[in-house]
């Protein structure tokens, strides 16, 4: 760490995921200098979530110049409010009902905090950093064990009434369709084309096809990685599991399109390793279904951003003088 | 017309539709002085209709203070480009490709001129004048022959990276379903939610229930006044087809809270004098299919301006210092 990295003023980002927290501290070049972390699912009560925090990000705070040389903590938690602060009703968390985490954890760190969902982090990491730079509106998709989004629409995140909007993993795309595992709604995009998703579709498609390659697995392997390195070596039944998950997301994005006229639409998380398998379909169905004055304008693009990084360049671009 | 009425600055509020045109005087206050129309679909010719508004309007503007005296005219103009001010590939209008109406207008008229699509133009009127003032996260949705939306976000209206956002009427509502009789989509929601998707209900309705009461009109008066008629003095049949409307309706409402998180849904235009035989099926199908942290929230209202006035208010709002 040498000293120009040590000057300058500098923020935290932090990424509460259900399973791992992940935090780093971030300079105004978007360098992540330092990084840590620590499983969430550990702590039953937040209270000692929030300590556990503390007690590890500490010494890094004093390394880079206490508390004033800190813009703030910019934190991503699924569900989180801009507006309130809270997090509100998280399914993948452990903690329960209304928090008031922002609060929390301005009393205990002494600094500025604010807390978005991690798809919209993810957003604002990749608008000041990433692949959307310069961009004033697009759609980041985020296709991991669930589907997230932030919507970026005239240079500014879109919060909605209540701070929530931007919930595309929860739009129906096949009225009547597949149920949620967890939400009980009837074919939403994120029954399809999350990782949780492309797994019931492969086991499916396999039990059809007892040829498939994705037979050779056991049952507890079947991931969207697995179905992946089955497509790869022309398995066509694990083709076609990403070409109808691509469907279903393109023709999810083309209403997207519709609503917003994005420049971009940005995809991010572990399901677009599948590359050109997932890319084609999804950007066939989306022409397919766009009305005309929109065909061929709008890009789809993977991120930019290094997987690892990106969460915490999101959230510390909360508080790092990002458009919010 | 008072002396007070004459004194202020005031702008010309324009409403082309593809059948008619309205023009209005409209104050600050938001009060429409002044009145007039033409055909829109008597000029083959962009510039011969110009020439020809341009006569109809001009008496207005020499009384009202002469050209100095305007704050500008707004457009409100099926596929109407904000950003560019050209009318592009309007299925509706008389003429084709695209067309530089705004500078046309401007060197006609001698005045700033500003377009949009109708139906944002009537967000803003409603933002401004209506049942949205105060509201800064509001989707409005246009029920006439076609589907038409105006969706505010943070108090400006959504353009998109082109211009041409908002174009609702054209998201799926259900992939494969009812073909476009001109856009060719399947299954959008202008297919389902238009008075021309109604009368295309109507007619499978009465075709397959012969007690109907909608079997005593002729197949060219099957509209959606007629179904409403029917529907209130109780015909099972004509209900129905408002309730298969408001479910298509529903659905595709909840998908776009999902998106923006809005503080109220208005509607708008001809269809909504089904009162509450479209909105409670509308409102029972959006709260089914929202992901439950945005249910029970979001008002789903009729519009509160007169229908005549509303569109010329809205394209003055353009013009009038509302936020853009």
């Amino acid at each position: 760490m040498s000293l120009t990295n040590l000057s300058g003023r500098v923020a935290l980002g932090i990424d509460v995921g259900g399973t791992n927290t992940k935090f780093g501290v971030v300079n105004h070049r978007g360098e992540v200098l330092e990084k840590g972390g620590l499983r969430t699912d550990e702590y039953n009560k937040v209270e000692d979530f929030i300590d556990a925090l503390y007690n590890k990000v500490y010494p890094l705070i004093e390394k880079y110049g206490a508390a004033e040389n800190f813009d703030g903590i910019g934190i991503g938690i699924p569900n989180g409010n801009y507006y309130s602060g809270t997090i509100e009703q998280a399914a993948n968390l452990p903690w329960k009902g209304v928090i008031p985490f922002s609060e929390m954890m301005k009393i205990k760190f002494k600094m500025p905090c604010t807390v978005t969902n991690d798809a919209n982090a993810a957003a604002l990491g990749e608008m000041l950093f990433g692949a959307a730079r310069g961009m004033k509106d697009f759609i980041m998709i985020t296709l991991g064990t669930g589907v997230g989004s932030g919507i970026v629409s005239n240079g500014s995140l879109v919060y909605g009434h209540d701070g929530f909007a931007g919930e595309l993993g929860h739009t129906i795309v096949k009225p009547g369709g597949r149920k949620h595992w967890s939400t009980g709604s009837e074919g939403s995009l994120e029954a399809y084309a999350s990782a949780t998703g492309i797994a019931i579709t492969a086991k499916k498609m396999r039990a059809e096809f007892p040829s498939s390659m994705l037979n050779q697995f056991p049952e507890d392997a079947i991931n969207s990685k697995t179905v992946y390195e089955c497509a790869i070596k022309g398995d066509p039944i694990a083709i076609e599991v990403f070409r109808y998950t691509g469907q279903k997301l393109g023709e999810a994005l083309a209403n997207f399109v519709m609503f917003s006229s994005p420049e971009a639409i940005l995809l991010f998380g572990g399901v677009i390793k599948a590359g050109d398998f997932i890319l084609k379909p999804t950007k066939l169905h989306m022409e397919r279904n766009l009305f005309p004055i929109f065909r061929n304008k709008v890009k789809l693009v993977f991120s930019e951003l290094a997987e690892a990084d990106a969460a915490i360049l999101g959230a510390s671009a909360l508080v790092l003088g990002a458009k919010k």
